[in-house]
């Protein structure tokens, strides 16, 4: 019966690829941009590290690929509901962080690139000041609707409880990486989300 | 007019290596710990890397002691004075978190490490791990006196307001550090205070 599945040399260039990604991925995840080498990369794929540079111009573009490819993967892999309007953007939140724990490869290669690519001159140095700018503004914007919504509690402004839910959130990720017994990312997520607002998340 | 200052060749060792330990603290918060090397550090000294392994046996020895000068010098430089009592904890907080805006060096170099740390195998491993620990329960506790004198908001457990506040603090720093003028962490920690506790903070 004839595959409907792409065949010959594009699909296995497209193989190859996704390989090399996934192995970047990981190695990137455990050792960080800096110190993750192409080599470790090549050994675990089973290929030389030239052939990496067949694909990927230098090290730099191939953890570009990696970030925008966790980026464009991620909602359609791990997707959760997006919010159905301010009453439940509490509980997109949550449902969010749920699916993140399905990936914890890819939290921890987040959040140690948020940390080593604060140094000007990282390659995702503009990457992550841009992501951070960007969902801020975002996380503004949905408070901003439960604030017009009269959902958030007195003395909550939408930019505090932005930063604020962002920061929760990453922090509790890098005390998880290190003891994933002593503290759930969702639940901290929950509680902070409780005291910013006044939507009841007992069952979201 | 003779000096009290040690002389002779104790000195001179004391100095070299509180140069070492200075550079190396320098050359990690902006490389990490695994990509930053002897070679660098011992360029900015301007001695051979050799020279660092005659003071300190390894790499990883050397960062040990980096982090451990680093908590030692802390509390005498930076100084802030510690809380006088449960209502005044939240302001001790505040004083801490202004502390540190004014060694910047120090706080990027705790957040790199304690990212680049969860992995297994990380010479500062077991430290991060245990210093989150700790620090976590000196929070809970405080929160717990907090909660004795009727200071904390209704629902608001000692325990989520520890998480939350480290987990707040350790957010915005990584912001922080991609973009100081974005996020402020001092005024974040101290709206999160106000948002676990009944103390009024806008003077502190």
């Amino acid at each position: 019966m004839a595959s409907p599945t792409k065949r010959g040399p594009y699909a296995k260039t497209a193989a190859r690829q996704r390989e090399i990604l996934d192995a970047a991925g990981e190695v990137f995840a455990t050792h960080g941009y800096r110190s993750g080498s192409l080599k470790e990369i090549a050994d675990r794929v089973g290929i030389d590290a030239s052939t990496i540079l067949h694909h990927f111009a230098n090290k730099s573009v191939l953890l570009q690929r990696v970030l925008e490819d966790r980026d464009a993967l991620s909602p359609r892999d791990a997707a959760p509901q997006p919010a159905a309007g301010p009453a439940d953007t509490p509980a997109a939140f949550l449902r969010l962080a749920r699916a993140n724990e399905r990936i914890p490869g890819i939290v921890e290669l987040y959040t140690l690139l948020a940390a080593e690519s604060a140094t000007p001159g990282h390659p995702s140095h503009q990457y992550f000041h841009d992501r951070y700018a960007r969902v801020r503004s975002e996380f503004t914007a949905a408070f901003a609707e439960m604030a017009d919504a009269g959902l958030l509690r007195p003395g909550v402004d939408p930019e505090f409880a932005a930063v604020s839910t962002l920061s929760v959130w990453d922090g509790a990720q890098v005390q998880w990486m290190h003891d994933p017994g002593a503290v759930d990312v969702t639940e901290t997520l929950r509680r902070q989300l409780e005291l910013l607002t006044t939507v009841d998340l007992d069952d979201a």
